[in-house]
């Protein structure tokens, strides 16, 4: 019998739910979405995961064995606790997203079913060494660089939550200045870096668009992002002692050599040969990613 | 019958041997030292190891079961390949110390023993978590502020040795300017920064001295010192999510106050409330906590 699990991934813009076959595997019909935003509420929230839990749950196979549910959250999260605190939606600070999925899955199956709270860096992660660019790592780092910079780690098969479920918060490191990683590095913030500089554009889509087309401004915006990654990097893999880290988001495909950029500095910046040697590589995991993830937290 | 481990401790002034019974205590009679240094090369590492290993077992009860060899070595070390590469020992680097041991173990008892290499901050976080200060914690790091600052990960009761057995090496992450945490916070480097300042004294003892005593540039170096590793301990506790930090090593005790300075800098400099709440408390451990950790690394 086939074993499945409910995922359900909640972002700073939009929450999904989906079916999860134990080989990795989206059940067909089973994915929806519902919009989440900075003015989330907990009422809101609970309504919209109700709602796709229950869509997704409708679409469990006849006689399949539903092992559980995994949930991966913007974080911060508190595992134990089973909230979230999410640095984008400040309304929902402490929403008991655990409960909520929990609770909804109860009313459709007449059952209780087990529930694990992750945030979506680990899960990601998770996702990476199953399925994606770190399946043959013995510790590996998994991050996003987009809106936000977040990841976590997975080291010999395991994923590392740490103390509440926030380990791999690369973004959330203060580098030089003070300011956060995600402050220097994210999509946004190098759109706003360049701005100062005089760049007339908005967006990470605009500065892709106009370093490739010769924008010195634009391309000193992705360099510099990039050398913040990487030397951000350097130290973690001086902390952890990584082999590889897998690099994925949207702002990571801001140009081609992104990732090469962010091992450049990552090289550079290491102090010891153990932490020189690791590898940064592009994610492996498509728009699913971050749903395998969450499934992965249930089933492995 | 009660289980025991070899234990051994590889610094960069002495290594040391020991029997460890499965309950943390070593037996009477079967320590010894032999000098290591600046000097040390892997003939003489190596005839060091033979002596402490053979005076170690010599010291086994009729009858004992003796389960393996546990090494925590000076950093950095590879324990995939078994061999180190000690910052402080340089032309040592590149010595297969897990051979030795093995090959030093299997001449006393004519079989083979199973061998784990660790780094010394590895195997100190192991002892820790087993005996002092951080037992009851999901996720800890456990440091040493001396000549060196070193330390090494326990998670949920496991030790993460990382891709190649360096996890936790907290001193080699670069810091503001682009110095590493030990070239800011040891206890060398602070008294050198001090004396840059124009204070006449020489050693981490003579500042303990003279902070005690009133002396502003002694209690300066103090605090500077705390509030390097409070800042790198709150970004560790960012991106792996740690319930607790415990410290010890010479230097940590150069003022009564000095763990509850880098509370303060670690709660100071946190971004999130998951990070903020990590408490820094003093090591539990004593004198042969390196060598319970080496036994750890083969016992649990």
């Amino acid at each position: 019998m086939t074993r499945y699990a409910l995922a359900v991934d909640v972002g700073g813009t939009k929450m999904e739910a989906a079916l999860v076959s134990a080989d990795g595997v989206l059940v067909e019909g089973s994915r929806s979405r519902q919009p989440t935003g900075r003015e989330a509420t907990p009422p809101a929230l609970a309504a919209a995961v109700d709602a796709i839990v229950r869509h997704a749950l409708a679409a469990l196979p006849a006689g399949a064995e539903l092992v559980g549910a995994g949930i991966g959250s913007a974080g911060p999260v508190d595992r134990v606790a089973g909230t979230i605190e999410p640095v984008n939606m400040p309304l929902a600070h402490g929403f008991a997203l655990a409960a909520a999925v929990r609770d909804a899955a109860t009313a459709v199956l007449g059952r209780d079913l087990p529930t694990t709270l992750g945030h979506d860096g680990g899960a990601l992660a998770l996702a990476e060494s199953w399925l994606g660019a770190t399946r043959d790592a013995g510790a590996s780092l998994s991050i996003v660089v987009s809106t936000g910079v977040g990841g976590g780690f997975v080291v010999n098969g395991a994923y590392i939550p740490g103390a509440t479920g926030n380990a791999g918060h690369l973004g959330q490191v203060r580098r030089e200045g003070g300011l956060t990683l995600e402050e220097i590095a994210s999509g946004p913030a190098s759109a706003a870096w360049a701005q100062e500089q005089g760049w007339t554009g908005a967006t990470g889509e605009d500065l892709a668009r106009d370093a490739a087309a010769g924008d010195a401004i634009a391309r000193a915006a992705i360099e510099r992002s990039a050398r913040a990654v990487g030397e951000a990097l350097a130290d973690a893999a001086t902390l952890v002692d990584l082999d590889v880290v897998a690099i994925g988001g949207g702002f990571s495909r801001v140009s081609s050599d992104y990732i090469d950029l962010v091992q450049q500095a990552l090289t550079a910046h290491a102090v010891h040969p153990y932490s020189r040697r690791t590898r940064a590589v592009r994610s492996g995991l498509g728009d699913e990613g971050p749903l395998i993830g969450a499934a992965a937290l249930a089933l492995r």
